[in-house]
């Protein structure tokens, strides 16, 4: 048996589970058939005791996703609390909130858990990954006026971004950023992206491409605006990206991920400024 | 509490389960990532005894979507046939077998369990369904090189799948049939299309395509040539399917589905071939 860390989990309705103890049934629709959403939050435990990063944030995307999906929103409530309360693990972790459909066999109500995971230490990524583009099968307009193809949405239905990981790590490289058919970056499989261009911070625009509003990013770029810095929508080809001043992969658990290298060509990349954007995350500077 | 149909449970490598118990862990990857696969064969109980439908066909591409995904194949073996074995409820049946690729904040091995399920009567549908196309977001070309899209793989991410059909609900047809964005006619989320033009019976392409190999639609085509009727594969548009003798959704448990109108347009069919059809895959003839 391999190492498991630190774990808690709790059900809705239902409260603390054994984090042993199985929870789904065999024709739960989250599993066969990935139908049903998440959400994962940061959450660290320090001197400051047990904070959730960007809660608002990530249970109002939380909500959109369940929305989306038309399954009733279950609010996580009292297991939320027992969660937290059980927590005494140091460093970072992970909270997931997934929402499943319920048994197929015959109609239920959603299933809902928490899960709070100790998570390894993301300080080397922190300081530069290595990235290549895959195509992500699609054109960058492709989502507008088709929710059924459920652009946006965190769904369960994560196989190709999981596929995606293994392709970069064949490759020797830390991380993919999806590309659209017709040439424009869209996001990393579980990270938003961000340039600086034009002495402003960019990320990509959510309407129509099917990419998921990342809560970090929005969390950063308002710590920029209100520092004077402008910030904006729009679609870079990876030409244009090489171009850029900096070019980060965003994810509210790994954190501020400046991209040193993509399709093996260098980006530019100054470590003064990804410390500033970590810290505007809610991330530890880079030393 | 709803009804719940006839069902019996086996795990890989323990044999039978209570129906009701749960099986998955909270952090299972099957479940937290649709990362895993799985496949569905038609059960039938009757005077010639439990029979299991194009057996080798579906262990075979179950086999094949495991080592798309990198999963080692858990061949289902003794848990197979205690299922078999407690099977006493007569009519049809799906028995599925799921694998996911095992727990997320550990590493182990794959988890494989298969269901057995009593299923509705298909009687009306195998009759005649409408059908509505819906985008399905690529091109007919786009899984060429692609190996990280997964096409043709039966992965547990069936979100957008179970989306489309809500959509159909929505509009008030029965089925979903998936256009490229090149604009032509797929699959349907859970089933193959077959095509009668030009005296002969035509499928879609799985090259490139992304498209799933229908396991009824090559035991229905293998019959089809024994009976000197010739068959290939081809793409077709929706504007070419109204003028075919006859359009077929086609999947292992609820049989071949002539689809009698498409996008609100009337399309041939004939009763007597579909109940060739139907005999050919293993389904009772249409009355």
């Amino acid at each position: 048996m391999n190492d498991v860390p630190p774990q808690v989990i709790a059900v809705l309705g239902r409260g603390l589970v054994p984090a042993d103890e199985a929870l789904l049934l065999g024709d739960d629709l989250g599993v066969t058939r990935g139908d049903g959403c998440f959400d994962a939050l940061r959450v660290t435990n320090d001197a400051r005791g047990v904070r959730v990063h960007h809660r608002d944030g990530h249970l109002a995307r939380f909500a959109r996703s369940a929305a989306r999906l038309q399954l009733a929103d279950a609010p996580p409530s009292a297991a939320w609390e027992d969660l937290i309360d059980a927590w005494d693990n140091p460093g970072e972790a992970v909270l997931k909130l997934v929402l499943t459909r319920g048994r197929e066999s015959v109609a239920t109500a959603p299933f809902g858990y928490l899960t709070l995971t100790s998570v390894p230490d993301y300080g080397i990524a922190r300081r530069g990954v290595t990235a290549v583009t895959l195509d992500r099968g699609h054109r960058s307009d492709t989502f507008t006026d088709a929710p059924w193809l459920l652009g946006g949405v965190k769904t369960l239905s994560y196989a190709v971004n999981v596929a995606a990981r293994r392709e970069a790590a064949a490759r020797g490289v830390d991380e993919v950023v999806w590309r659209s058919s017709d040439g424009y970056l869209l996001e990393g499989p579980t990270s938003g992206l961000v340039f600086a261009a034009d002495d402003r911070l960019w990320t990509t625009p959510t309407a129509g491409t099917g990419i998921l509003d990342s809560v970090t990013v929005a969390a950063v770029f308002d710590v920029a605006r209100r520092n004077g810095v402008d910030t904006g929508e729009a679609l870079f080809t990876p030409a244009q990206a090489r171009r850029c001043d900096g070019v980060w992969l965003v994810s509210a658990i790994r954190g501020v991920l400046p991209v040193t290298e993509l399709d093996g060509d260098p980006l530019n990349h100054d470590p003064a400024v990804t410390s500033v954007l970590a810290v505007a995350g809610g991330f530890p500077p880079i030393d």
